[in-house]
């Protein structure tokens, strides 16, 4: 990952800070909404609260608070997501069963590791392993507050009588119905992945030059309106436009629109957090999975960007972007106004259509740190950009999301490319 | 059914019991514990109670309460369980996965309901039809009652933690280490099937004569002591005892033991609603499924009784019994003292080897109450006699129950039989 | 099972002409034909003629030829149908992927076991035990060779070029046209299960006494045109008639009609054995599930007759016939003339409403002979009567065959009953 | 695809040889091999006959001789692979279940498209078009003659018998037991994707240039006695060398060793083409997942190479190779002299690290042809060399094979990289 300098009072902040946030996402629900796994994909609200804590205790706490006793001795069992250095595990596709702890009881546990976290921050001086370590943690719990708001959503989207998650605040803004004009690439040698001071993933290391031909990417998101018309051109029913596992996929679930679009008496409607809604035609389109991003660029006569189109083009055209960034406000999300920055950053994630692999020089970590980007990478699909429910500091260039192809829980949205 | 024909003041007051006891079971829950459902044959708490006041309205209040407007217009819909002639409905195995109605407004629907049964059973003269309908519906209620003690039992021993329901009270009484002694009954016809007056349903209904062999049962349940030899013996490991398809259960599903005995530590122990503990050596051994009951008996060189052999044991042996039973007192439960009535009645539901099936005559009514048992009548195994969890009103020696033969989440024993 | 007494001769005789019929049964399959497995209930033809063969090595020579050495060490695995007794076992469900031995070496196999046979019986003086395995073990095939049917129509009309098994005879005698009447019986005590000499199986032991209500069975089955009566009507969309697990059934499998009919061109086939025909309106109805039968008779207004009801009837109203049938000759199949005895025997399997349980004082036989019936006593419906592939011998009034309610690949068919 | 500018014998001749090496590689077997599908992936011989000869129906006779009538209307529903342009087809799950038409069938099927082939080739002058299409039809087939082999392996190594397909040859030749070297290529810009004259697939067009760092490959195959001691060392247990889809694929189908190795009596076999044999360590390593290649070379401290980087060095290392190469002789196989070419052609496929993508510029041709390709890239990952398996045609240095990654059943093997 990287080596942090920050002094130790801007980290403690940054800890409070995050780890509130955690919390304030999850305010809104009722002690219910927290428990349930709808698919495997999701996690219980309750869950996260409690392995973001976890995280800690594993991660930071064993190594650097000394004589540091677990809150509970079954919680390691109950809250290890997927690190098979950190010993066994409750079953990842069971998780929606665990009703004990219950929420209030994760919120003990919670401030009990808050307070021993103060205080190892308060007392020690942190060397620099230490601080990577912090960091990262930080990142990871930025991360799962991503992950709640999508499983939030689908829990409350999933369910017959749509309810709201809040009540204040649009989902994305309108794109003021503008048509969409490309954003010019001259062919050439381009550097791809992190270079320079500040937090990132060892996934965006390697540093390394690569070709690209000339080419164009839009300046902005494919809209609600523009999938319609893919729809209503029988997109769904014509194999022509599929790759042969998004066609096989769509039939076996009966796909014929993105997730949380409902046809209800004669007219379109989306299941937002804010309720169910009329289909807002100049929203981009989100909740599609990587085949219907790519089976709709074939309809168009075009495709989607590879990763690195996508990140030369975004450092070309949007570079100064991230830092006027304000994404997550309080707990909840506001999107960047549109068209000022081509939709780069923030609105939603962007399936690419490379592949999720190592760069050169890759390799994972040594030790438990090792487990978090590396094994993951084959069957997956490279998102960039950021959706409206990152957190700022996920926003950059380089960064590398990943998930498999036929997900669609996930915040994600479809930009067009093509070669000049 | 049956008609009907307690006066409308004693209706009201029987309801109000009811409806009060269904509440009072769920009060020991958090709202968490109330929405899983970690195997399909459980439904979440919070279905329970929404579905048994859903009954009341479609069943009741939609025929008897002159213009009837349902509490909310989506609530049919996830609420309905198997009446197909009831409408469309939320699928079985997805029930775990609505938060929404939570608790509280699960709550705020039962008191509408029971406000408007009030209403109605305090205006209206009922006529003979609307009495039946209510009897059947507190019956209905009663039957889910018991269902929420497996459910919530299983949600809570099905978690690590393995959390405690209550503290105060043992799940079953010691039957005081005595050895089983045999129930006689000479060879000969004899009557089967409800006659008389009271409630009953319609599947214990045509009362007809079976020509019975002589037999004995013994006069009490089988023990965890005993069951434990088994066990230690190689049971589970010995095709021999096994039907061919518990066989294939046990070994499919790595069953080992009972539902929720647990090997700790060189010992064996047991979740129960007070939580783990040491397993109790003179107690009934509980949740076993037809398999296993049929395998243990075979081993002891036993079989299990048919559903008429118990009946005409339990009327020579007990009859006397149900009107002295106690049996759910303010939503917990006290098992009768053990002895005394041969634990006939009132302890563990006993699997017979008599499968699910129609007696002579019996025909389905017309319309939804057609639903309530007739079709189920294939594939499932009858029990006899009643669990500690049963209400007192559901206890007579004609009452058939019923549960798939591999199921184990049910409080279900089992009593030894063989001919003379 | 029985004590058989036939000379040595005679059952030498016998043995040839069983183990003869069963290949005639397979000559008119090309060796394509006799491998596959197109859903886990078929066995291949080739693994019916290797497991019959492996029986006799099993069951007869390995007790009864002194040194007797298998014929190839590996075929006990591959041919051990579901004997635990008898060592590890070849996965049924993989029966189809076992191209070797090939058809050729089966053959082989059968010549070296049938003269190890002959052997056998022509040197030794057999004693009891070894003459009831020898009979047993023609049952045994002879129950293979029933099976065979069924497997080969399934492998052949499953295939979308319907090829034909054999041209010349037809599937079932036409029932001319008539109406159905009633064969009545009186209320009463009968008695149920085999007495007397002759072979029967372990489960028709156990002669007892049955007290049965005044009913009535029709004189015929139902035919093809009656239940496209039911399916016109809209039978199978309308839950009132169904089970709930056949409603769940037949939705699942998008079931519409018996298994081998097809609506080609605006009119009704049935895929035979001698190809796909237009559906013979006055044939009885075959291959249709217990769930069909309960839903069609329900639908009538009437119901099946249990097990006890249809063996009383046969035996009051076609108590001659078993002798003079001729079901089975030279590896074809011949059904009785329709009418003359009420199409009670050798026409298709009648669906009982009785599920298949132990009789009083059953107990299966010690070792593998024990398994051969008793450990299937659960989940499976009675069958009487037996089907126009059934060999003679097991005709009878007691014979009761059990099978799943869901399958439908038996040649199974429906008589209605009534009380009176 | 390409062009191509053979004279009308040249292409004649050709033909015969193609159609005449399929029937080859199938005469070893017997009827019965040639019907069953013990896994998805395989397909049945039988089907694999139809399915080259219903290609030249579809896609040539169609086109090209005019009047042309099928040989049979039921064909192509059975024959049908996966072109949704050329309608409905048999599922292919169920391929294995087909058992007519049968071989003799099938044989027929061909001598009659043969005859209409010739009949077309020798009387017409071929347009360009044609003979692109004639061209692709006997690439098309000769890749089906591979995946023969694959599936003739399976189908006879999965069976406990462990038949034998041909006595007389090895399955690969051994490397001698020399130490490994290095390939070395420096850093810079390299053309990829073909460029010239010649067939070549549409997937490999879109020449176009790639950076890579300087890296090095070694100059054999990993043997079975490296990956020996990979298992020795407890590498199927120790989840730090694995993806985690490669660590929950070899846990949940207990995989522990290459498919076809069997340890027996204390001793590494392999069944193989020609039986059951003792492991020979210096053969390459064959039949391993990317899940196991990957990990193997993890745990070796190395990685797979790309697809690019493999392609570079083999345009290096041995780019007069393919000329010389003399894979598949009358259905038979002959794998090079080792050693002399670094194996880099015809020993195995290799797994490289690349995920199966369109070069820059790919677009799917319309219609049927388009799909042939395209279609999927998703989910799979890039293998490049060819295997003993090859026909000669197919083996170049551009050549992009693909398959998913747990995969085993193709001839798959290993070689290392690492930079420099």
């Amino acid at each position: 990952m990287t080596l942090h300098t920050l002094p130790a009072i801007e980290l403690l902040l940054q800890f409070r800070e995050v780890r509130l946030r955690t919390v304030q996402i999850c305010r809104p629900l009722r002690p219910e909404d927290t428990v349930v796994q709808p698919i495997v994909d999701v996690s219980p609200p309750k869950w996260h609260l409690g392995h973001t804590t976890w995280f800690w205790e594993q991660f930071f706490l064993k190594d650097y608070l000394p004589g540091y006793q677990p809150f509970h001795p079954g919680y390691a069992f109950l809250f290890n997501s997927y690190y098979e250095g950190a010993g066994p595990r409750w079953q990842r596709a069971q998780r929606g069963n665990l009703t004990r702890p219950d929420l209030e009881e994760i919120y003990a546990y919670r401030a009990f590791v808050d307070s021993q976290m103060e205080k190892c921050l308060a007392e020690n001086e942190l060397n620099e392993r230490a601080r990577t370590i912090l960091t990262l943690g930080l990142q990871h719990e930025e991360q799962h507050q991503e992950l709640l708001f999508y499983d939030i959503k689908y829990i409350l989207a999933h369910n017959p009588l749509f309810p709201a998650y809040r009540e204040d605040r649009p989902d994305f803004p309108a794109v003021a119905g503008r048509s969409a004009g490309w954003l010019t690439v001259e062919a050439g040698i381009y550097p791809i992945g992190f270079e320079g001071e500040g937090f990132h993933f060892d996934n965006e290391e390697g540093r390394h030059r690569v070709f690209l031909e000339a080419f164009q990417v839009q300046d902005r998101l494919v809209t609600n309106g523009e999938y319609l018309a893919f729809i209503e051109s029988g997109g769904y029913g014509d194999f022509r436009w599929w790759l042969q596992e998004g066609w096989a996929s769509v039939n076996q679930n009966q796909v014929d629109s993105p997730l949380y679009w409902h046809f209800i008496d004669g007219q379109w409607h989306n299941a937002t957090l804010h309720g169910l809604e009329p289909l807002r035609m100049e929203d981009p389109v989100a909740h599609v999975s990587y085949y219907e991003a790519d089976a709709f660029a074939r309809w168009k006569g075009m495709r989607l960007p590879t990763e690195f189109e996508w990140e030369v083009a975004a450092r070309q055209y949007a570079a100064e972007l991230p830092a006027q960034a304000n994404f997550m406000e309080s707990g909840a999300y506001r999107p960047l106004p549109a068209g000022a920055q081509n939709q780069l950053f923030g609105d939603l994630w962007e399936w690419t259509s490379s592949a999720y692999l190592p760069y050169p020089y890759f390799t994972a970590e040594e030790g438990l740190i090792g487990e978090y980007n590396g094994k993951f990478m084959v069957n997956q699909m490279v998102l960039r950009g950021g959706s409206c429910a990152t957190p700022k500091g996920h926003i950059r260039p380089t960064y590398r999301n990943f998930f498999h192809p036929h997900l669609r829980w996930l915040f994600s949205g479809i930009r067009l490319a093509q070669y000049r």
